[in-house]
């Protein structure tokens, strides 16, 4: 653990988050056409800064969306290369209303940096550049070499960089990857992710008669499409959350029982968890299970959305012709995507009520995702985070996806260390999202040590 | 039957029509603030009408919603007293693109006078005021006391009517009320419909955590309002169309025997009806009851619509914090509204998954209604349909509602004639409505001679 590195950060506290806020100032919205401007100086910050922290080969990839940003330094032979992704668009802002502090002109208040884009990922990514900065000017070089890949299509699905990965193996050659996209597990506790589940997102439409028919003149006789749409998908899922899909728990790989122990270690108070962050009268899903085994080791079956027939003001009287809904299977790891579409392909055609037709779209279907966590890299991140902390770190899942994730996993053949700094209040998504201040310098200060352990 | 009532109606054919064109040009659509003046027109239309068929005492009532218009004719002492129903306010008539010719320019193609409101009801009400004419005009006075109230609001819920049926019950005094707002089983089959079912309408809210959840964080312990609301209604009604609520068939009475034999001999093609009407691959519902005992004489339980969660283009991996549907429960006679209504908030608070709140609001309940065959003038207007049609007049129910012949029973005490002219091709609340022309002759033809018989 270098202290001068650690001393050259203190020193540049302020610049870095004045560079930061103006990297913030740029609303830099990847899903709003109004913004494609905002976008192209975002992607031009980055290069940049890129530039700024003595990284070569600057590159700002044209691509069928939003720009790639690519840059590199490739002169520690013999030393590993580390691949560091990030993404600089961001939400929506709206409601705008709700901003205590306006979205894109960041402020500070009590220690946290509010803005939208923060945390997720302007201030996450920011961290990586000023950690490689930081280094050079230390040490005049870096312990290892690095890539950079950022992307400005993360907010929209994410298709140019899942693309660039799949075509350019070769260019993006790396032994490991560097994500910091996600958050600690809680505030003051390291923590790295070294799980994530997959998904298969997919539509189901119902139709049953051929227009919507008066209920007094049909009801009876008619198949109602939303009728046979609630009984298909009430038989996919009991009421103890268990799927019903045949063959869907076949290849679940369950936790080590040190991983399961390790969880059960983890600060965590039910009741808090219930009132504060779901907010309902109880938790439901799987019994037998511990809450976190539910989210990051089981596969769930969700229902997104649901709409059909009559939904206006008052009372009309109709059979609906057709009705939609929006579900998900979340997968962990083990589980074959592909496999668990055929098999809810299969279910969908046997339980579909007479009378109706169904059609299954599926939008998106990825595998979930394991970190082996002795892996190299992942011993190095973790003592590095302990050291900054000054406390063990934790290992811990994640129960949404990381696509980019998999595509490296799968194109580049390498793992991932996702190592985040966010926190669970930091509203990402939401009005008033921030970033607590001292986990960002903190963050650069375990990004650098990261590096240099890692090429020690 | 007076074969001079027939001649003047055959000789004033002409007149008739034109005054009916002339009522058809009126947009008096009920549910457009936009046509207002429209609609006092229409009221203005059938007061002015009533007036010159010889008819005393023309109001136009002022109501909270659109205008009612009262007339009556008292002077036949001994003789009974018949309330004419009907409504002079149509529906809207998008998608305007659909009409072969404008709405609201009566045009005469094939036998048919096509134009919104030619059949449901402007036609069909005029048939009454035309009958009217006609009697006085032969004989110089009416054989039975007439009272007639019409209303501008039957496509909009026709809650002014209700109220002054409910408060007018004296000034309303009738043996029997006469409605023409159905059809004919087919065309030339002489109909009378003497049963209707009820209606229960209800919206059912689900709630799950307090705000839309991300499913990846927590799919696996967050209760999921649009599937807790799935599971509630799939338990609604089994796969065979059985009610699964419980006691809700318990007062449902059966059809008599000779009511379904006469259902027998209808002509019905139950192909035909699945293809044409329905269009679904096959027909569901209760087995062991008949395509018209399902529709006429079992209560049924249908979900209109249903909304919530993510339902945009795409895929948003949310877990919806509510989700609502729209549900009825269609009832026969002798099921009581109240009790059933107790009998679903019962069900629905039983069957509501662990960690949902749900809330049940009910928008309308009406009872089903018998209407005795046995009644005199449910005997003279069979008699006078047979005449005029030349066949046997057909005893049919109606699966939908007409909640005013529900205040007539209960307000006033008396049993509606549900004798309609309209045929199942109307094309009724939809492009290019129709009236048969020959139809709308027979019709004023047929209920002359029901006054007729009914003072005889």
């Amino acid at each position: 653990m270098s202290t001068a590195t650690d001393a050259f950060v203190q020193s540049n506290q302020e610049r870095f988050l004045e560079e930061l806020k103006t990297f913030l100032r740029i609303p830099s919205i990847s899903t709003l056409p109004e913004h494609r401007g905002d976008i192209a100086r975002a992607a031009q910050f980055v290069a940049d800064s890129l530039a700024g922290a003595g990284l070569e080969n600057i590159e700002i990839i044209p691509t069928a969306g939003h720009p790639l940003v690519y840059a590199d330094w490739l002169h520690a032979p013999g030393k590993p290369t580390v691949l560091c992704y990030g993404h600089y668009d961001v939400q929506p802002a709206d409601p705008l209303e709700l901003w205590q502090s306006p979205p894109f002109e960041p402020e500070l208040r009590n220690g946290n940096l509010y803005a939208r884009g923060a945390c997720d990922d302007k201030g996450q990514m920011h961290m990586h550049v000023k950690a490689i900065e930081a280094l050079r000017a230390v040490h005049g070089a870096l312990p290892v070499n690095v890539r950079f890949l950022i992307e400005g299509e993360e907010e929209v699905g994410g298709e140019a960089i899942a693309k660039y990965v799949a075509e350019n193996p070769e260019k993006l050659r790396a032994d490991v990857a560097l994500v910091s996209d996600t958050e600690l597990y809680a505030d003051g506790i390291p923590t790295l992710c070294v799980g994530l589940r997959g998904l298969v997102y997919a539509e189901v439409e119902a139709r049953g008669p051929v227009r919507d028919l008066h209920s007094g003149l049909f009801g009876g006789v008619a198949p109602n499409a939303v009728f046979g749409l609630v009984e298909l998908l009430s038989k996919c899922k009991n009421a103890g959350g268990k799927i019903l899909i045949p063959g869907i728990y076949d290849d679940v790989e369950p936790p080590s029982p040190e991983e399961k122990e390790s969880w059960s270690r983890l600060p965590f108070n039910e009741k808090q968890f219930l009132k504060n962050e779901v907010g309902s009268t109880r938790l439901t899903g799987e019994s037998g299970f511990s809450v976190q085994e539910r989210i990051w080791a089981r596969p769930t079956f969700e229902v997104h959305g649901v709409a059909g027939g009559f939904t206006g003001a008052g009372a009309k009287t109709v059979i609906p012709a057709v009705a939609t809904a929006k579900v998900s299977i979340r997968l962990v790891p083990n589980q074959d995507p592909d496999k668990v579409v055929a098999a809810f392909r299969e279910f969908v055609k046997k339980k579909t009520p007479k009378g109706i037709r169904t059609e299954v779209r599926v939008l998106s279907a990825s595998p979930g995702l394991k970190v082996n966590p002795d892996h190299p890299a992942i011993h190095v991140a973790a003592t590095a985070l302990s050291e900054v902390f000054q406390k063990p770190t934790v290992f811990i899942r994640l129960g949404g996806s990381i696509p980019i994730v998999g595509d490296f996993a799968h194109h580049l053949g390498i793992p991932t260390v996702l190592m985040g700094f966010g926190l669970p209040d930091d509203c990402l998504h939401s009005p008033n999202e921030k970033y607590k201040l001292d986990n960002y310098y903190k963050g650069i200060m375990t990004i650098a040590h990261f590096f240099e352990k890692y090429g020690a």
